[in-house]
C-alpha cells in the first residue's frame, strides 16, 4: 500500500517546476463578502491554463533517464494531456494523449499544437486503451491524479497560499478546491496540514458529478457511471471515481467535499469575469460557487482561499455563459 | 515650471500604496511568438480593477491633514472616479466625482457603490464643472494625470516590472503602455530610465485618439476634438489631449507612441481571454494590440512587456466582442 505523500516530496516538486509552472498570485477580491474575506488563487493563469501542468512537470522530471527515453503516455479530457504535452516538450520527453471522445474540442487542439501524438477512444473505454498502449509501446503512464508525484506536484498550490499567505499577512481559515479525480485536493490538503495547521480544506464538486462527496458520506470509494458525471458543464470535474490514492488521502486530510449546483457553477464564471477580471472554466470556478452559495458551510468571520483551478473555456460558449443564455443539462464540452 | 517626477517619488509611493494596492503579477505568454517573449503586467487584475487605484491612493496619502479633512474631488469618465472613490474610503476622505455624460454606465455605478457622491455634466464642461466645484468646496482636485503624485504612483508599476524581471530572471528590451492623459506612461518611463536603463518605453494609442502620436510628430502638445476621441471603443483612453505636465515628460522620456486600429484593439481582448485569461477592457488592451499587429516597429528578438491596464468593460459588450459581434465606429460606453 502507497503511503500519503509528504510535505517533503511538495517541497521538491516545487523546486523541479520552478521555471516552468508559474507562481500564480493571491488575488484580494474587495467585491466580495466583507464579512467573508475572499482570496483568488488563480491558477487560471498558469501555462496551458491549469494548475495540471505542477504535476505534470513533477512527474516527468521525475522519470529515470531509460523512462524519459521510451516516452510518456497520458489519458485525459483535456487539461491532463495539455499538461503532459506542455511538460514533454519542455523536458524533451515523447507524449501520447489518450483523449476520450466528447471532451471539449479547444482543449484537443491545444494539446495538439504542443506536437503530442493524439489518440481518440471512447470515454468507457479510455483506461483500458493507455494500459494496453503503455503496455504495447513501453512508454510510462502518467495518472492524471493517482500518482505520488501528480499529487505532490498539485500540493505546490497549497505551499504557494502558505508563503504568499504570509507575505501578505493575510489570515486564511479555509481553502476551497474543485475536485475531479482529487490530485489537487489531495496536494494542497497535505501542504495545508504541514504548513498551515489549523486551516480547513474543503472539497468542491458539481452536484451531478458529486462521486467524492458519495464517497466520503458512505465511507468507501463510490463510482458514478459516466453517464451521469457527462452530465456537468463543468467537463474538467466529470471523473467518475476519485482513485484509490487520493482517496486514502481525502479520508484522513479533507475536511469536507462540498456540493454546487450547475447554476451556482455558471454564476461564479460570470462573477470571476465582472469582479475578478479572471476567465475561467467552470470546472474552475466550483470554489468560488461554494463560496458565493454555500453560506451554512462556510460561516462569516473566516478567511478563505478560492483555488480557480483553470481558465480552458472555448469562447463561444464563455461569451453564451456571460450573457446567462447558455443552456445547463446537456452533455458535450464547454 | 514643474519638475519632472523622480524616481524617488515613485520609490516613496510604493510605500504608500502597500497593503491597499496589489503588487499585480508579470505573466508570461507561452501563447506570444516565442522570438518575441512577451510578459503581461496585469493591472486589470489590479483593486478596482485598473492601475488607477495607484496614482490615486499616493496623491490622497500625501494630503495634509487640513486638505484630508476638506475631502477631494476628481474629474473622470470612470476608472480614475472609481480609483479615487476606493482610495477615499480607503484613508477616510470625502469624495466627489465629477463625471461626463456618455460614460461607460458599469464604471459609474461602481463609483457611486463605494460612497463617492457623483456629478454628472456634458463632456465638454468637466474641467471647469470641476474646477468650479473645488472653489466653491474648498476641496482639493485630484487631476486624472496631469499631477506629480498621481505620476509618481502609476510609475509603481515600473518599479514592480523592474523587481519583478529580476526575481524571474527575464530579460526586458521594451514595454508597451497605453496612453490617454499619459500619467501611466510617464511614470512607468521615469521608473523604466532609473530602474531600467536602455529599455525602450512605448506609448499605445488608438487611431481614433491618437493625440499623443500627434503631439510627439509635431513636436507640440497638440489637443483633438472631443467628438473624435469619442469615437474609439477604448473608453477609457478618450482624453483629448496629454497633460502638460505628462508632456514635458513624454517628450525627453518616450520612445514612441504607436497606434492601433479598432479591429486589432478587439482581437486583443479576445487573445487576452482565449490565451491568457484575462478579462481586459479595449482601452487596457491597445499594449497587447501593438504586439499583435505593430511587427514592423516591434522587431523580433527582443522580450516585450505589456502592461495591460484595466479590466472593467461590461459583460454585454464584452461577451459581443468574444463573439466578434461588436460593431466598431459607434461612440458610447463599452
Amino acid at each position: 500500500m502507497t503511503e500519503l505523500v509528504r510535505i517533503a516530496e511538495i517541497l521538491e516538486a516545487r523546486k523541479r517546476i520552478e521555471g516552468i509552472a508559474v507562481r500564480t498570485p493571491l488575488l484580494p477580491c474587495p467585491w466580495a463578502d466583507a464579512d467573508r474575506p475572499l482570496w483568488i488563487k488563480a491558477e487560471c493563469l498558469q501555462n496551458t491554463g491549469t494548475f495540471k501542468i505542477r504535476g505534470a512537470v513533477n512527474a516527468l522530471a521525475s522519470l529515470e533517464p531509460r523512462e524519459r527515453d521510451a516516452g510518456v503516455i497520458a489519458v485525459s479530457s483535456g487539461n491532463h494531456g495539455r499538461a503532459v504535452a506542455y511538460a514533454a516538450a519542455r523536458l524533451g520527453v515523447d507524449a501520447l494523449i489518450v483523449i476520450p471522445h466528447g471532451s471539449a474540442e479547444n482543449k484537443v487542439a491545444a494539446t495538439r499544437a504542443l506536437g503530442a501524438t493524439i489518440v481518440r477512444v471512447p470515454a468507457e473505454e479510455r483506461e483500458q486503451a493507455a494500459r494496453s498502449l503503455a503496455a504495447q509501446t513501453g512508454r510510462t503512464l502518467i495518472h492524471p491524479f493517482d500518482d505520488p508525484r501528480v499529487i505532490a506536484g498539485q500540493g505546490t498550490i497549497g505551499a504557494e497560499i502558505a508563503e504568499q499567505a504570509r507575505e501578505l499577512g493575510i489570515e486564511v481559515d479555509a481553502i476551497l478546491v474543485p475536485v475531479g479525480g482529487g490530485g489537487l485536493l489531495c496536494g494542497i490538503a497535505v501542504a495545508a496540514n504541514a504548513l498551515m495547521p489549523g486551516v480547513a480544506v474543503h472539497g468542491v464538486e458539481p452536484e451531478l458529478a458529486a462521486d467524492a462527496h458519495d464517497s466520503l458520506r458512505r465511507g468507501e470509494r463510490t463510482t458514478w457511471p459516466v453517464s451521469d458525471t457527462w452530465r456537468t458543464v463543468a467537463d474538467a470535474l466529470r471523473s467518475t471515481a476519485v482513485g484509490e490514492l487520493t482517496w486514502r488521502h481525502l479520508r484522513t486530510l479533507t475536511a469536507s467535499v462540498l456540493t454546487v449546483s450547475e447554476t451556482a457553477i455558471l454564476d461564479a464564471v460570470r462573477t470571476l469575469a465582472d469582479s475578478a477580471h479572471l476567465v475561467a472554466e467552470p470546472g474552475g470556478a466550483v470554489g468560488v460557487a461554494a463560496y458565493l452559495t454555500r453560506l451554512d458551510q462556510l460561516p462569516a468571520g473566516r478567511g478563505y482561499v478560492a483555488v480557480v483551478s483553470g481558465g480552458n473555456v472555448a469562447m463561444d460558449a464563455y461569451s453564451r455563459i456571460l450573457t446567462g443564455w447558455f443552456s445547463t443539462g446537456g452533455a458535450g464540452g464547454v
